[in-house]
């Protein structure tokens, strides 16, 4: 194996932990699959960038913006924004942890376009780029002999991309089923307990989970985005947020949630998709399932799915209690994926 | 990709569905993958061998079969044996699908042996081998350039060992909790339903999923197996069926079932290992999981396990309902991933 030069765009707390990650797994990576690598570059949102071909010291680079300082004294490089960032850092891959654009994908598309252009790999955890230019940037990826990855978009690190394009060959995708979205499953789970609709928002908003607007969240356009990434790249259909019939969780009231509860049930936000040949019907909507499903027993963050094929039964994938290391896995095992095909 | 000749040892309930989806997936595996094949030897228990380097009508065979016929009609070679079969086939890949030996593995590991020693990929679902030389064929296999692989025998046709192998790289796997074996549970859920432990054996025996002797499955061994095959291979640790501690539900009355239903919790059969550092603890027991537990809403033959990891929060795969057809989807699956990695 070559060794990697990597690019890390984006410095939040799923960057940060990735940085942690690749310190922390360096000397396994190397004994295990013969994977080294070297960090040549970071770019953050307010907190400077570094380039240094030679490599930069992660443990410093963590330290200073921990410390709140910039990352501009680290390399004597001047950088004009993330494009010459991604030019000039001379990296084998590219991480793209910039914020999520639900519209248009960008910046982040032109961001992982640039990379494959110039030869990087390209893997991102930032669903925009998804379900706005799967397609492109994977045609883009193949002519350039390189891989655009994205396992982190849906489910965390939890193998769901990856489940399909190498762990079961061969199978198509019916239908899924699932609970996608953590910030809704902790507020119905906070409302079981008695907190009302506004209160259980106020918790996600303070743990720093929901946005000061949780409208991406509580109308369910945060599952809907993650519903169309799935449709568009596992059913092989593009596929966009706005096509998913969604419905959010503002309607259900503390009565609701304690009434089903007294019946045995609980309120989920639902994710669906049902492929009849090349149309695909999708919906995203509050249900009441009982203790028979998977979906009753979550908790928290916890998520699922559960996908029909042609030839198995119903698989069921559950991911409890993700955060940012486990996104920052999803991003490291594209990595090892994309460099060892 | 070239073209693969199959050989087939072993052709009950499994290696039939088997040949069924080799026939249906013939034309989709060409255009998702370039990947064609010819069957040119099966081997039976009762119903004689047929191999033929021009490829086998597999329609024919199978309908021999069904009608109690033998396959000896099929082609003129004279097959001395399992070994003589594997090395006359002129086959690329070997499904090794004769009856499990809880004891040796064999005679399916010289089988596995022979057909890696000439050049084949070593498919299975037989689960001997895989607790009785897993380390010798994935060796051998190794310094042939070809496959040992065995999806199948834990969970049927559900992502197990290629989750580690292939979709999850750098993860350590710590702990594993599961129920993975079909027939206590359809007893238990039996007994729930108000049926005594023995009617609810006979009704699995006559479903044909219990043997004559139900020992394998009611004490535990075939759990056990399953137990020490995921250690062995997932935490690299060399694991025999003894050393799982192992309690049976033959004490298991209805009137225990039925208190626990009462308390809201439900009895299965739980499979269960820890690793510290190179020791591992493995049991397999009763237990009575509660609504939480995404165990809790298991029925019939359904399949879970639990997987806790280094870097994963607990990542839970679910199979429903599994049967020959999924057991045979696993087969393929290792044989679309031997070839084409």
């Amino acid at each position: 194996m070559p060794h990697y030069n990597l690019a890390l765009l984006g410095f939040g707390n799923v960057g940060r932990s990735l940085a942690d990650l690749l310190l922390r797994k360096k000397a396994e990576l190397k004994e295990r699959y013969d994977i080294t690598y070297t960090v040549t570059g970071i770019a953050t949102g307010r907190h400077g960038s570094a380039v240094d071909p030679s490599g930069i010291d992660l443990v410093g680079a963590l330290d200073l913006i921990r410390t709140g300082r910039t990352l501009n004294s680290v390399s004597k490089a001047q950088i004009a924004g993330p494009l010459d960032f991604i030019r000039t850092s001379q990296a084998d891959v590219l991480f793209e942890n910039t914020p999520v654009n639900h519209e248009t994908g960008q910046p982040a598309v032109t961001h992982l376009r640039t990379a494959l252009k110039c030869g990087l790999h390209a893997i991102t955890a930032n669903k925009g780029p998804v379900v706005h230019a799967y397609r492109e940037l994977t045609e883009l990826a193949k002519a350039q002999g390189k891989k655009f990855y994205f396992e982190s978009t849906v489910m965390d690190g939890a193998p769901i991309f990856v489940l399909f394009r190498d762990a079961i060959p061969g199978t198509q995708l019916k239908s899924f089923r699932g609970v996608l979205n953590s910030t809704t499953n902790i507020i119905l789970t906070r409302m079981e307990a008695g907190e009302s609709f506004a209160q259980a928002v106020k918790h996600c908003q303070e743990i720093g989970i929901a946005e000061t607007d949780p409208t991406a969240d509580v109308d369910g356009w945060d599952a809907a985005i993650k519903v169309a990434a799935l449709v568009t790249v596992l059913m092989g259909v593009p596929f966009t947020p706005q096509q998913v019939e969604r419905t959010g969780i503002r309607q259900i009231t503390p009565e609701m949630v304690a009434a089903a509860r007294a019946d045995g049930t609980r309120y989920k936000l639902v994710c669906s998709a049902q492929r009849e040949c090349d149309r695909v019907q999708a919906c995203v909507a509050p249900e009441q399932v009982s203790a028979a499903s998977p979906m009753y027993g979550l908790e928290g963050s916890t998520s699922l799915v559960e996908f029909k094929t042609d030839v198995l039964g119903d698989l069921t994938i559950i991911e409890k209690d993700p955060g940012p290391a486990t996104t920052a896995y999803g991003l490291l095992a594209d990595f090892i994926n994309a460099v060892r095909s």
